[in-house]
């Protein structure tokens, strides 16, 4: 990001604003488009187009405008804070209103033409957050007759919602993502309810392999409402993570249903709700919500392939979201197959452990060392040096949301470029030993590898150096077969095991929709995840967004929220802003509901 | 506060303070204290005392200077922002060092002479907080055989603290006292356990009066490290602070002992440790920290009075800490005996929920409006709008306790001025009704009534109005006894009662060490509380701080923590940094140690 302040900055972006400010109060589409640049990008979050879209070149813009200006109807821009300039792009923090909301978004300008804007719907009018100078008084200063108290209240609400009055919105996964989504609503007055199959919140991650941490840092990610303290560690301990996300249920007062199965859901057209029959504690009951948003994130079914000879094997086999962890396993022999991020670190905790480990590596895997990921990659978004710079989490988001992805693949690049070069001697260790590694098809390493298919990496932590050094053995090739004590490779080699880890990901989230509710809804929505790169499990064409996600899909009242915690910090704030506008009957008509061209 | 920024202010300020860090340096008392003017006090927390002290006059500093200087070694002095001038007083926040630590500080400069200076010792070298940019990592990446996850540690610690491994401190007490102390211990690595007769953190709060809600507003209320979300209430209801410190305990990692009695400590000379015998669960174990902290609190023991005829009484009665709320008492009648907060509370839910209730006021008492109080009182320092204006939490602590306790009253009184006017109506409509009102003895209002008392005030959020109006009856006189079905005043009236709640206020910490120690150590201690100010309750002679609060005692390892949650936030680091020298052995020789004049 650009530091120096150049005088011409704030007069460059001022007439930018104002004439585009003119051209879309004169409903003037082509006049506005007139102000970007032939290669530019409009990315927008829910302000202008009731959708997740990023519009590219002045055709994208003009016809998003056409569609748009009549009900959108934005004015009041403005510059939020001193624009600065850097090697010939000026950028700045912009303000807006439009009839229904209030927005910021930012603007990059090269020569006086816009090459990226970014607009993001931040509140909606009439219906503000309770937040700081809006906070509740939380006492009725008075004296009413037949108070009722916030314990009452609470209380009252736990016995009557998804009984006598029904939520507005059903949230099925209560992991992070369907917490902090949780929490946007509760905190916009959305009613709504959590249902999670376990019992506990941050039970998904208590029951979880007992060594994991999480391999993003702290700052990257915070929950919405409340910071991770001062003395957070840096890479949270797993069930760490689980107390801070029940304590953050509790005291943000969300309603959430632990011991509870989603069982089955069907779409009620002429009501307009869902019928959501859920398992509570073992009795059933149904639940009719008018919005179902899918949280049950990226590892939600564990995929799991059906090796010949798995029946008898005569020891433990389970997949790694199912490991219990390596106590049992001292003086085993394990093999562990696959090679992203749970392969590694069950790997090292099994070595940590006194087994005999072997990794089955089926396909190439990306490696970035932690250290060198925080420093190199992360470093200037998502730090103590970066909010010390006064890029809280927040702006970090911003800052990451104002790049369109077209042109992402290319900044990253360079970036991975020069860890190749920082860590030469471990990938040269790495690949001395068998292992095969990647940097993406195109070179752009680790993010694009998880916004693209969300799988293919490790976030090296320290099992690469097992790995390096043959301490935990390195077997490339495809499984063949299993007997009552080996897994066999397709070349004939025989590994001896005791146990056997299927380290081998999890399925779409389009399966989700599969077994909740239909294969013909499932199919209607469509593929769940990626960005339609061409690259491999992300089949084109290019969508310019992630598929589904957050967002309006073909199926009314259907919704995806998930991804890492930035994202789900992020963009629960558009799904809520989405949601919220629909509870108030506010009209959201969506430009570019997404196309679909995958099934799974 | 001063904001007017004078282009001398600076230079006045660097003057000053490279002379004093000259005279320090040179260990020249007289010269240092000559800096003062002949009305001066110097504040000092921890950092050249090992005590809270303040010291008055040239005398005063010479005096503390000359046992301080030779092993305090302060130096480094600085301003940590610009200075500023206003009304003829030059403020600065200062910085410096001491032999072992780092501080910060304020001074108020008049003609060049110091008025005020406050120093407060904000880590010790060597040992600092793992805050920030000194997080912790969280996990020791690479592959380290047997490792240990942070639960197993964490589960490791709970096995062993208290049975094979002794405690450094305990903490006797586990409301947000002892677990905002139990926090800064936690952090700064001193092994505590807080013990606690009820279950749970938070049970003291939600077994109060259902209708109890802070009467100070969210801005004060912090605990250390954690902030209330900005969606918390200005004025929280009970059961929502007992969620959250239920919550805050947890994350906080604390050793918290639940349903556990400490029955008697007794302190070995020779061994310099306690014998603490707590019964836990039901079993008895006995407890050997070096340093025992009593953290029961102002409200800790009841005071209830026996009045005549209290054992024929065929009604409910109890003390206002036993009163389980209005819902069982609707068409009932009520006399509650007091006139302070809980007094007003109770008879405010007792008549919203249809009972007939009678005050019974037997001394004056000092109410203010709590809004009036959040304008006029509070708003510069503890309000949305002072954080807004970079008046954080901290930085309010830091100013309120710049002011030393012998101008605080005078500064008070115009504050109360100012609310008797605003509020002229309100009042004479309560003294037409017969309320017996003050405004403490010279005028100064409520927090000098907290700091001397801790008693004889009301903040007003609802139920003066219905004394003034008469719903709520009022009752002004002595109780003589009790019949049947009566409370029967000294002037011969008689109270019909289904109903008495004894509103009567709590004993003194003073108290619980009788109960837990012994008289003697009791009387050895003297009174906990107060400043010695000659008003009623606060006998003489003038001490300059709180009586025994948070400093060294006569009784070599007991402590005293407490007060409201900006002087249990605030002192509790001062309290945890003495704890935390003495468990690294470093030298902390007091001075100025606490006079016992009174011994309860």
């Amino acid at each position: 990001m650009s530091t120096t302040v150049r005088p011409s900055a704030a007069t460059e972006v001022e007439q930018w604003l104002t004439r585009f400010g003119a051209a879309l109060q004169a409903g003037d589409a082509a006049a506005a488009a007139d102000l970007f640049a032939t290669e530019s990008y409009w990315r927008d979050l829910v302000a202008f187009t009731w959708n997740i879209r990023t519009v590219e070149g002045r055709d994208g813009v003009t016809d998003m405008l056409e569609a748009a200006l009549p009900h959108i109807r934005p004015h009041g821009w403005h510059t939020t804070e001193e624009p600065t300039s850097a090697d010939g792009v000026t950028e700045a923090w912009i303000g807006f209103e439009t009839a229904v909301g209030r927005g910021g978004g930012h603007l990059r300008l090269i020569d006086g033409k816009a090459w990226t804007l970014l607009t993001a719907l931040e509140e909606l009018k009439g219906h503000e957050e309770t937040l700081g100078f809006r906070r509740p008084k939380g006492v009725r200063h008075g004296a009413n007759p037949e108070r009722e108290t916030w314990l009452e209240n609470r209380q009252r609400e736990a016995e009557e919602l998804g009984f006598s009055a029904q939520p507005y919105a059903v949230i099925v996964g209560g992991g992070q993502g369907g917490i902090a989504l949780g929490a946007r609503l509760r905190q916009l007055g959305v009613p709504a309810i959590i249902v999670e199959r376990n019992a506990r919140p941050g039970d998904s991650w208590r029951n979880r392999y007992k060594s994991l941490c999480l391999h993003d840092p702290v700052w990257y990610d915070h929950l919405p409402y409340i910071k991770f303290p001062a003395n957070w560690p840096v890479f949270s301990p797993k069930d760490k993570v689980a107390d801070w996300l029940e304590m953050y249920t509790r005291v943000m007062e969300l309603n959430y249903w632990g011991s509870t199965e989603a069982k089955h859901a069907r779409y009620d057209e002429v009501a307009g709700e869902w019928e959501l029959v859920v398992e509570r504690d073992g009795s059933e009951l149904t639940l009719r919500p008018q919005q179902l948003v899918i949280a049950t994130g990226m590892s939600g079914r564990p995929h799991t392939p059906r090796f010949p000879g798995a029946d008898v094997f005569a020891g433990d086999q389970h997949h790694s979201s199912r490991h219990p962890g390596p106590d049992a396993y001292r003086g085993k022999r394990a093999v562990v197959i696959g090679s992203n991020n749970s392969a590694h670190d069950i790997c090292a905790a099994l070595w940590e452990h006194g087994a005999d480990v072997t990794m089955v590596q089926r396909s190439s895997t990306h490696v970035v060392r932690s250290d060198t990921l925080m420093d190199i990659a992360l470093g200037d978004l998502y730090s103590e040096q970066a909010v010390a710079a006064g890029v809280t989490t927040e702006k970090a988001d911003m800052i990451f949301a104002s790049l369109p992805y077209r042109i992402m693949a290319g900044l990253q690049i360079p970036v991975y470029e020069q860890i190749r070069e920082r860590d030469a001697d471990f990938y040269a260790r790495l690949e001395a030993a068998g292992f095969q590694h990647d940097w993406g098809e195109d070179g752009s390493g680790l993010f694009m590898k998880y916004l693209r298919r969300a799988s293919g990496y490790y976030i090296d932590v320290g099992a690469s150096e097992l790995v390096a050094s043959g301490e935990v053995k390195l077997q490339a090739g495809q499984v063949d077969h299993l007997t009552r004590d080996a897994v066999v490779m397709a070349d004939g080699t025989e590994l001896p095991a005791d146990l056997v880890v299927y380290a081998t990901g999890y399925e779409s989230m389009n399966g989700a929709v599969a077994d909740l509710i239909s294969q013909e809804v499932a199919d209607r929505v469509g593929k769940v995840w990626g960005l339609g790169s061409g690259t491999t499990k992300d089949p084109g064409p290019w969508e310019g967004e992630q598929r589904n996600m957050w967002k309006p899909t073909q199926q009314p009242g259907l919704w995806f929220h998930g991804g890492n915690l930035h994202q789900s910090r992020h963009y629960s704030l558009y799904l809520a802003l989405q949601l919220k506008a629909r509870a108030e009957g506010i009209d959201t008509p969506v430009y570019g509901l997404q196309e679909v061209h995958h099934t799974h």
